[in-house]
């Protein structure tokens, strides 16, 4: 394949059996590697918004990190992580969300987002919507205003963007993988 | 303080007792949610290495993906980051440090970087040097060519800095403070 007519999801690797017998690990990190595919993978996460007020960008710890951090910059504003408990050493509040088996709490600094200001969401993948569903609580329980939620990846058999659009969001999502 | 005198290390703010006591921990998540202070951030940790060739940026887990995700989109270079064992699905090689107590692994995916490659490495804080030293053995097992490291924070009395010039790394740091 041509270099100049790979799209984002041509970067995409498929690794089985990680992180455990049966999976089909979506790797972005063959995306993030490449200057055209990174290029690409941010200029397009950020089209859907154009124009729109945003003052903050939300970051789910940790790949949606390095998305994050470079749509903060390109636009000029805020960085907020949403980390796993334990990690962030202010005052936080926390969210527990549902896994496979138990639970697991994604915290944010209390004072990171003030009421009222315009919330971007995003991270490398959309599965089950469980991680971002606890990002998007703790966000409207300081009073931000979520505008969007954009991934690189959606699958869609494990239902995570119906979530997230049940509960009012705008999603989106650059490509689509068969087979979670 | 105006908005407009503020520089880098006015945004970060000092936690006591922080991960444990005794610690003054420099959290530099109060400089990146603010517009201002990230934009400035990434800005500066850039200019030592204008018009010199870079290839791809390397960020440190996890707050090293923030600045290495800005910074690789801003040059329009790829990104890669080097992670806590377990994390990264690919074939990995792996680097043991000394931690204070014990050691840790760090992991990098072995096609990551290719020979020859120049690579900038960035994180946030330069403390001991005991994660980055273990990056640069990483990026040099694989034949990349280290053109700098870039940091928010050093805490000189930790000695990182002297650790990593002692490797041949240039070395540049944004601020720093007195008591670790």
């Amino acid at each position: 394949m041509s270099p100049q007519t790979k799209t984002v999801k041509d970067y995409i690797r498929t690794i089985a059996d990680f992180p455990h017998e049966g999976i089909l690990f979506r790797d972005v990190t063959t995306l993030f590697a490449d200057p055209r595919g990174f290029r690409m993978a941010i200029d397009q996460m950020l089209h859907p918004w154009a124009g729109q007020q945003i003052d903050k960008i939300v970051g789910l710890e940790a790949r949606g990190f390095i998305l994050g951090g470079a749509i903060a910059h390109q636009l000029s504003k805020g960085f907020v992580p949403i980390r796993k408990k334990g990690k962030l050493p202010g005052q936080t509040i926390s969210q527990a969300y549902s896994l496979e088996y138990g639970e697991a709490v994604m915290e944010m600094h209390e004072d990171a987002i003030a009421p009222g200001e315009k919330v971007l969401i995003v991270d490398d993948l959309l599965a089950t919507g469980g991680t971002c569903g606890a990002g998007i609580k703790l966000i409207e329980r300081v009073g931000g205003e979520i505008v969007g939620c954009s991934f690189i990846v959606d699958l869609p058999e494990l239902g995570g963007r119906k979530l997230l659009e049940d509960l009012g969001m705008n999603v989106h999502v650059l490509c689509e993988f068969e087979g979670a």
